[in-house]
């Protein structure tokens, strides 16, 4: 069993800097996330995009922002509870919450942040007959592990940049790799269309288009899939079939913890301290809503600091808070390290 | 008269990024400010210091903070009125407003965010009879143009970073530079200290210590000050006399202009837009006040975005606001450049 402090639910940049808010507290933080890595869709859907609002950064690609805001929090300690969704929650009593994932992981903390984002990003699945049941058994909707394809044969399916970058990557160390698009034009970077034009050219990738996978076979595992292309069904064999076809969010089994929903998104006292309905249990970025919300990371980054305030208060009633400016105090952390602007000297000059 | 859309009470940061979010909108942005340049007390206290707690920053100089905030919005092109401070405030007619500042500058505007940070920074002045009718005329409490100084006798009195920092760079141009300090203790960087050792050594320097200046001589202008040391009176030829004492904060003229206040800071509406009490003027960032409020500069940015939200809606009742992603939109700035991502390409392979 884990046991946290804050349990932060979603590793998004929101998510992120609660631990840092958290941290200059003294408040220990564990983030569970349903993607195999953190930064949320900043990771998943644009990590190489650049975002142009984000206050004191003229430009900043998606994946460099989550770069910095681990390299800013990495001295708190974060724990990770990663490529596991939160499914229940449970109050086991005042200031304990308990909540279990999809894999049974247990995590027990003294107050909870969702900071899901738009949800849980969950793959659109192609509406293939029995393809749950190939799940994990060659059917994957996610690349973790490229190394896992060394030597296979590889059917990618998808027009758009993920199926493009996948192709190009995994072509370099697979046996075989086929790519299926039910178009015949591709929506992507210029850089990643042009690549696989030349890797077609070379032989390292067997383009199909305009074609679809339509059925899978196997006995334990993927042997082989059909595809039709130009009113003909042909089989491939292969030992994975990785349909790419984009992420759709999904509040997920949050929305039955009790807490108030509203248009999809978990309702907060903005008044105050980003609380929901539950003593306890605040919501922070995209994932809240409240008069005038607005979905951007910079007001992400106020709700936590903000919630992380409440929650202190709540967790030392009879401390007072305190705020603290970084520059005068410096940043203790929990790895021993600390943090601090150059101190002044007292001296009298002979 | 200078015609904007948001008039912008202080230079510090929330004030500058509300040029960013207003000019995300289609608004266009002019900023006053009492001191010499922009930054607030970033600039003018701490440039060199480190923060910590700004999100995407591991570590940012104060100082670095305000270059990147202006290369993040110089393309909305905000004016700036600059060394002078907002005295009156008048309501012309429904969205105009009218602001005069010390030196008579008129600006006229539709709305105006109040971003002031603990208050306009005024001078600590010495106790010194008649001090303020040499001011301008050989006193100086901040140093604006370091070359007025060149070839000239100049006196600086203080104890910390500005009086050690000021003494060592203007000693290099002046003729003679005395500076003199009440103890014989300096509070400063190790670094200034040495210096400033080594500077005395060499004969650049003349040190007083522990001395005070008593009083001014002049007729026009200053052409004296006598100084208390060890019990002995001593008069300094001299053309200028610096006295850096620090500075205060003060909420100054506009804690006249009808604003609900609350422990030196504006009340302003969290729950939704942080308006003030007078519809159309906003108050973001150190100077406002609401429940839980934090004196952060994270907050001030989040205040900000918030601000010119409504802002826009109040200017545009007709319009639809609808919130634009710069990842997805790019920028479009007010000097005819623009800012996107790469753009993704539509293409079928051959």
């Amino acid at each position: 069993m884990i046991e946290t402090d804050i349990l932060i639910i979603g590793a998004g940049p929101a998510g992120l800097f609660t631990v840092f808010e958290a941290g200059l507290l003294k408040m220990r933080c564990h983030i569970i996330d349903a993607l195999p890595q953190i930064g949320g869709q900043l990771s998943e859907l644009y990590p190489k995009k650049p975002i142009f609002d984000i206050p004191g950064f003229p430009s900043v690609l998606a994946g460099g922002l989550i770069d910095n805001l681990y390299e800013q929090i990495k001295q708190f300690k974060p724990g990770f509870t990663l490529n596991e969704y939160a499914i229940n929650l449970t109050k086991i009593e005042e200031n304990l919450f308990e909540v279990t994932t999809n894999k049974g992981t247990v995590h027990r903390a003294k107050a909870i942040v969702i900071a899901g984002g738009l949800g849980s990003f969950e793959p659109k699945k192609p509406l293939i007959d029995e393809i749950s049941s190939f799940e994990e058994k060659g059917v994957n909707y996610f690349v973790k592990n490229p190394e896992d394809y060394t030597g296979k044969n590889v059917v990618i399916a998808g027009g758009g940049d993920s199926a493009l970058d996948w192709a190009i990557h995994l072509s370099e160390i697979t046996s075989s790799l086929t790519l299926i698009h039910r178009r015949n034009e591709f929506r992507g970077a210029l850089d990643s269309v042009e690549k696989v034009r030349l890797l077609k050219q070379k032989g390292k990738i067997n383009l199909i288009t305009p074609a679809e996978v339509t059925q899978l076979h196997g006995n334990e595992t993927l042997e082989a899939v059909s595809v039709e292309h130009e009113g003909e069904t042909k089989t491939i064999k292969t030992d994975y079939f990785i349909p790419l076809f984009g992420l759709v969010p999904r509040l997920g089994p949050i929305a039955n913890w009790g807490l108030e929903i509203e248009r999809n998104a978990v309702k907060v006292d903005n008044s105050t301290d980003y609380s929901t309905n539950i003593p306890g249990i605040y919501a922070v970025g995209d994932i809240n809503t409240y008069p005038h919300k607005m979905k951007l990371i910079l007001c992400g980054f106020h709700e936590a600091a903000m919630a992380c305030q409440s929650i202190y208060q709540r967790l030392n009633p009879n401390k007072k808070f305190v705020l603290k400016y970084t520059t005068v105090s410096g940043i203790d952390g929990f790895d021993g390290t600390r943090k601090e602007a150059e101190k002044q000297v007292v001296a009298s000059i002979d």
